[in-house]
């Protein structure tokens, strides 16, 4: 008998599969987890029993609920919790932090880690947008935080989790985080109080 | 005196726009309008007094609180509403299309209707990932909507909100609905039930 309140389908070294398992830790929840293989999301019978969209991660409770998309999955699981506040102006500034993630940053900064890391492409093969755009992105991320040492009001939020993982690993992806002092701040905050459980 | 609850900094003919006015205008929310040129989001003086991403939609509020994104704008207005389901898993289902939109369906369905309609790119110059990407977006809701008609539970929620009007405006990107009969069932279903103000 497991005590795993789901299982969670992710690839280690995905920094959107790692926001579900650093909100699972903080949380106190235990899961099982099943590592997908690369390309694996997006056979036939992941989509018919996991999700539909093709993606990791996604969770399946034991009862058969399941879903999917890293941010949904971390409100779901934090929902009530002191990662989500309680002021709806804030909870709001923290899911814009989200969206904007998912949008503005992850396409560019998380996309041309994997390029490098996952598809050995050449850095010189590269849109070069991808470096302009994730740089920006990193940029607004250090100017917020210069006068803040969390990105939504005095605690760490979903908001800090959900751009963590991808922030800290931008250097793999080719970016250079020197010009950000604030932005590396921050990222060793929050590896200190989100240390992944060993 | 303006009766107005916030003042709404958009873009006529932006989705993303039409999503926070459809949804103020459903739950009978008075407000301002300020049309952003194209461009104008970039400038230095609305990245200070609206928005820091550069982005539309933006909402300031008459007390100087602000918000943007726009699937964090129409959940900040609607929470408590009908259009967000009071259950949990509902409302995390409801966030995971959410995502989903603004991650796997915005920028491939939206994108090129943008470089079509307003920077007159000539259809054989794009990516032809846009296409093919856009229309297995497309599908996934035709999929999703053929067996219920709206994306989450028994009534329409803020996950038909925001994927309602590029999916209605997809033909001017060069998409055709014809093979998804379910998916145009639901937009016409939407058009009657959150029908813009004249």
């Amino acid at each position: 008998m497991s005590a795993a309140a789901f299982t969670l389908y992710g690839m280690t070294g995905s920094g959107n599969c790692e926001k579900v398992r650093l909100v699972a830790d903080h949380l106190g929840v235990a899961y099982d987890w099943v590592e997908v293989a690369m390309g694996g999301a997006r056979e036939p019978a992941f989509k018919r029993d996991v999700n539909p969209a093709g993606q990791v991660p996604a969770i399946v409770y034991p009862d058969g609920r399941r879903l999917a998309q890293s941010n949904a999955i971390i409100f779901r699981l934090a929902e009530g919790s002191d990662l989500v506040p309680a002021d709806a102006d804030a909870r709001a500034d923290m899911l814009a932090w989200m969206f904007w993630e998912q949008y503005s940053h992850e396409p560019y900064v998380a996309v041309r880690l994997a390029l490098l890391k996952y598809r050995k492409r050449a850095e010189a093969d590269l849109d070069p947008e991808l470096l302009v755009r994730g740089t920006a992105a990193l940029k607004r991320l250090d100017d917020a935080l210069s006068d803040q040492p969390w990105l939504v009001g005095a605690a760490p939020s979903l908001a800090d989790i959900a751009l963590y993982p991808y922030s800290r690993d931008a250097p793999e992806g080719g970016f250079d985080l020197a010009p950000f002092p604030a932005l590396r701040d921050w990222i060793a905050r929050m590896g200190e109080r989100f240390a992944p459980r060993a």
